[in-house]
């Protein structure tokens, strides 16, 4: 199996995208990956999309995106795992270089909100869970993760610890050009905002946005960020099922595999990004990740532990809450951004000595998972 | 790379399993395929569905599916490509084997359409289409088929030459188990049913039906069936893009590709399943495969040349008009069913001295094209 490195990444500010086609907000990310990587010789492309066959009624979207790229007839393939698309599709690509099927290839995350009617988002994330064990009750995601939440806070912690995943996530987010909310936000005014799906606040919820990132993957050389590990793991789509609910088992699985693949331990691990759609699922992910003992995440949260300059820097350019969640294209970013700490590019955002970041893109409530762990060669 | 093969299939009957939910249907194929490989174990789950999201409301099915199966926790993915979903997860699944990442992969394609309303499924058919060049203005996918089927005409064949590629398929599908439309039917019953799109009639179309197929790919031996070789390729999704609308171009590209990679020449194909879900487009497919000469293939099936028996054995089992078309799930179907002629398991529908065996499997009008070429190994 051939190593797999990261050549070059492209970032779209998430923001509502209303004069762009899906298909140019797509190109914009990838021929940016592309310059970066200093080639245009890519011979596969990997689309990694959610809710494009809702949003903009359209499928095929392999296709469709080289053609968007100006190069028609390209090996292309979309890859769909609901909200964990872009860790997935990464996943794919990987593979496709490994095995020598491509020796070039763009994985692409790109989705499109905005133009869209609120209750489509709604309907669209509750899509994620088995429609004819929960979803066809009328639930909603906010509701399912406020199960958690509540649990959460019943077993182990404050609102407002919990709630400190999202403030720490938007410090994160200051001067970061590809954020959506990239200001700072305090503890107070989560708390203080409008109940989600209680004890859910507002502001402990990523928000609706357009956006696209694209990785360009080519074999390993010994210089640059080297792919040490690549992992897809799954869960029971509906809650009751689970042993634990508050352990994401797909979270675990993958992460453990994933650990044992790069040869590293959780503690080796320089920075971290997470999936804080919710406050919730960000806490839970650090625990199931192995990061943070079970029960402890939200005031190691609390207590600084995961600022950027902490022990743990976690979503360093705002996580899904601030630098935003295009869905099927928020996995992209988030190893997009590992990469770019990697290569000592990540500017004020720039955690010291990274040497191993991991990226943990979650679908659903945890039924699937994609962890990528990522390694600064030549060190 | 690694070299893999084919160690299972399994076929559920095309038909309208009312009493069937998703899961249930695609597990049936699953263990199907997972019986006759003789193994549990598999590491790696690749799920093809076209339309779930708009049919079933239902997203993240690798999840799912892995739990329907009764192996949650697995690794799994959907691929999406429009019609062409089976043929290009099969693509993936062979990456997954050859790369080293899996070494027992159970790719298996599902879709359930008896469920809808008709108009959802015209309106899923054509978000194949480019929405935002064609789709939008209530053009739908016999509409353009007939297009293509009109210039056609003009140029090369008279009407009942072209229909004759449904009454070919209607006559191999007899006796075949998993066949939707198992009947013989007449070339004269297809010129007078009524016109789906001039110049297209109804029996020149394949049908509306629930399917699963699968399969369980492994690292290959020296005996059984080999993945000799796999191509994706695509082409502008809008008609007027192309500059010959009469050659599929992602057709003739995935061929070549995949020709030189398991060093055959089209002639020493033995049997070839296509993407008849319109007469014309079997038609196309046959002269894009470059099987048979441009403007030529009405008239060679027309005169028994992909006759089971005949000089080019053509959708041995019926293909998508009798066969049956369940979307995301035919690529599949048409793969294991190579598979089975070149295992010597086809039954009553067995081609003689079978050895090497194309599929070709295609979205919108050729927008995507999967081709695969199976070897019999142990010759």
């Amino acid at each position: 199996m051939r190593k797999v490195a990261v050549a070059g990444v492209g970032l779209v500010k998430v923001s509502e995208h209303w004069g762009k086609p899906i298909g140019a907000l797509f190109a914009d990310a990838a021929l940016q990956a592309m310059k970066d990587a200093g080639t245009d010789g890519v011979d596969g492309l990997y689309v990694s999309n959610m809710s494009g066959a809702l949003m903009q009624e359209q499928l095929s979207m392999g296709a469709l995106m080289a053609d968007a790229i100006a190069k028609p007839g390209l090996s292309a393939v979309r890859v769909e795992a609901g909200s964990a698309s872009g860790g997935v599709a990464f996943h794919e690509a990987v593979k496709a270089v490994a095995s020598g099927y491509s020796d070039c290839v763009l994985v692409a995350g790109v989705e499109k909100m905005s133009d869209v009617l609120p209750e489509v988002v709604t309907k669209s994330l509750v899509m994620e869970e088995e429609q004819e064990y929960s979803a066809y009750t009328g639930v909603t995601k906010p509701g399912l993760s406020a199960m958690l939440h509540r649990l959460y806070l019943d077993l182990y912690a404050e609102p407002s610890e919990v709630g400190m995943m999202a403030v720490q996530s938007h410090e994160n987010a200051v001067g970061c050009k590809h954020a959506q909310y990239p200001f700072r936000m305090s503890i107070e005014r989560a708390m203080d905002s409008p109940m989600e799906a209680d004890p859910i606040h507002m502001m402990e919820c990523a928000g609706v946005g357009d956006g696209a990132a694209a990785i360009v993957l080519v074999p390993a050389d010994t210089e640059g960020v080297e792919v040490a590990a690549t992992t897809v793991a799954t869960d029971y789509c509906s809650l009751p099922m689970r042993e634990d609910p508050l352990t994401l088992g797909a979270v675990k699985t993958a992460a453990e595999k994933a650990y044992k693949l790069a040869a590293v331990k959780p503690g080796d691990i320089d920075l971290v990004e997470v999936q804080d759609d919710f406050t919730i699922n960000g806490v839970l992910s650090l625990e199931s990740l192995g990061l943070v003992e079970p029960g402890k995440a939200a005031k190691y949260v609390a207590e600084g532990g995961s600022a950027r300059d902490g022990e743990l820097p976690t979503n360093t350019f705002g996580g899904l809450k601030a630098r935003g969640n295009p869905l099927g294209a928020t996995g992209v970013y988030q190893i997009a951004e590992v990469a770019l700490q990697l290569r000592g590019a990540a500017g004020d955002h720039q955690v010291e000595d990274a040497n191993v970041g991991l990226a943990q893109n979650m679908g659903g409530l945890g039924s699937t998972c994609a962890v990528t762990i990522l390694r600064r060669l030549g060190r």
